[in-house]
């Protein structure tokens, strides 16, 4: 999906709640199906794949993509803010990789335009994987069966940092997650959501979420202030967009998380301060609409949500190939 | 297969040995094929398989047993001592969990008598997962799609620390790896090997390796002391079998770890000293057998060594059930 159509899908969004969503004859929904991944180049998808696992490309070998963006759960680490090299305590929440591919760009102040220059950071960020691009090349290219993987994918067995990320990406592109029950609602198939749970969308509509909460990964198309109504109390220091571009209104301005699969991604917000959906749709509502959700409403807002659970990556845990005798070896405990 | 079996192939293996391997008239190899395991009880192995990969049965929520014994690799860390809670530097060499349920105990000092006493180890050592069983249980109580799986599995969804290990020592008997191009071999494929390959397989025999490197395993069937023929220098601190049986012969006494799939199971020996299969091979020559090997005879023994890598793991990435509002979260920072 274009950037374009993801502009045009929340100036759309955005004019249906301003002209009142509960009562507008809308035929398309703000939020809409996710379709299958294409997969364009399957020998640079299942290289990306083993990267993606490789704790080699971090400097103690043991933290890969896959540490803190755990595809056996939701994307994500499901702790607060994330673990790194030597314990360090991330600044952040570590969002989920799935569906990421929908973003308007990475990292929650979009600092990273696409996929691909997102993947670059965490290896070289001493917090994280502590590793540098050029060792990190140096690894992949000491193993012959790896400088096999990049000449079927790239045409050459050189292998780049440029390369890498591109392979990454691909196959991050590819961890898309449809038939969500409420996917399968959206096309037409009316008892996958039950009253409460279509009861729970309308309120979601109706109350607003949409503003922000809209396209197919229900979010991901915008960057909005974090505590609209009401100020966000938080001990985090993170200060979101302003980081990036440096001007006053950005900040606390962070991108707005998908809500798909939004049961498996818990903690939620930034900083991880919301451990539970009851906990996070009752603040969202409290500090960026100004509501209070009575429990039922709450009840209902969290039914919906959970119906945005979609079919998870399904794929054979990947074999890695070994380290040869040149192969640089992890430092994990060298200062 | 039994304990019993293993002993009689350990007497058989040594008394080859004493024999004169070389000039014996031996029918029987001393290594065996690995046969593929017959999953007796498929629910039981596909929720050992979930817990084997769900970190929250550590404190940080970051750790599994993959984490250590990640079957993307060999079932290692391949690093020299593993990383636990808090970065914590651990003691030993993780050992291999493939073809572990083919050893005579578990761990490198034997002090758990098998893989369902092992899986509870790691769990509640403050230094590895650094959780409490009694804190596991409920996380998994707590997620009512585990309970299903459990009730599925044990016919009750009220979760024990005993169901929880019984699955993960099941899952793990099913990590066996056969076809490797030595079993072939074994199995009559003489085409399997080339020449420097069975060179090397006759001198790892003609040299005396196959008196500790025997059975289906090519190893784990027997206690022995490192450095018998001249002391091995180390910094670790580890003891080996003295630490469980007080007994002063028992000093520097490990179990002997399997060969199979060894090129991925770098770096070797119980403190991970040896980086590479030339060293390793040098290394066991000099002290345990008092031979120097040239180095056209330790390319060779390598070159059989790398024929013993098998089928690895083959299943898909499992997808764990979500926490629920009442489960405890990780405490990855708290002291």
């Amino acid at each position: 999906m274009s950037k374009l159509r993801f502009i045009l899908a929340v100036v759309a969004a955005a004019s249906i709640v301003g002209t009142g969503l509960a009562h507008a004859a809308i035929s398309a929904e703000p939020i809409q199906p996710i379709e299958a991944a294409k997969i364009k180049n399957p020998a640079i998808v299942e290289l990306g794949k083993k990267l993606f696992f490789d704790p080699r490309l971090s400097k103690s070998g043991f933290i890969s993509c896959n540490s803190c963006h755990n595809l056996s759960m939701g994307g994500t680490d499901n702790i607060k803010t994330s673990i790194g090299h030597n314990w360090n305590q991330g600044p952040i929440n570590s969002p989920t990789v799935l569906n990421s591919s929908m973003s308007l760009a990475q990292f929650w102040d979009g600092r990273a335009a696409d996929l691909k220059a997102q993947a670059g950071g965490p290896i070289a960020n001493p917090g994280e994987m502590g590793f540098t691009h050029k060792l990190a090349i140096e690894v992949l290219q000491s193993i012959p069966a790896y400088g096999a993987e990049f000449k079927s994918a790239f045409g050459s067995d050189k292998v780049t940092i440029d390369e890498v990320t591109t392979a990454i990406a691909a196959f991050e592109e590819t961890l898309v997650t449809p038939n969500s029950r409420f996917d399968k609602w959206l096309k037409g198939d009316k008892k996958a959501l039950n009253a409460n749970e279509t009861a729970g969308y309308k309120l979601f509509k109706d109350s607003g979420c949409v503003a922000c909460h809209n396209g197919p990964a229900a979010g991901g198309t915008s960057y909005q202030k974090m505590g609209v109504v009401e100020p966000y109390k938080t001990a985090s220091k993170a200060e979101g967009r302003f980081g990036v571009t440096g001007k006053d209104a950005d900040r606390f301005n962070f991108k707005v998380p998908t809500l798909r699969n939004v049961e498996m991604t818990y903690p939620y917000f930034h900083d991880g301060g919301a451990a539970t959906l009851k906990d996070a749709v009752n603040t969202m509502a409290r500090i960026q609409l100004g509501k209070k959700f009575t429990d039922g409403e709450n009840a209902k807002v969290v039914a919906f949500l959970k119906t945005l659970t979609g079919d998870q990556p399904s794929f054979m845990l990947p074999i890695l190939p070994p380290s040869t005798d040149s192969t640089p070896r992890p430092q994990p405990f060298s200062k």
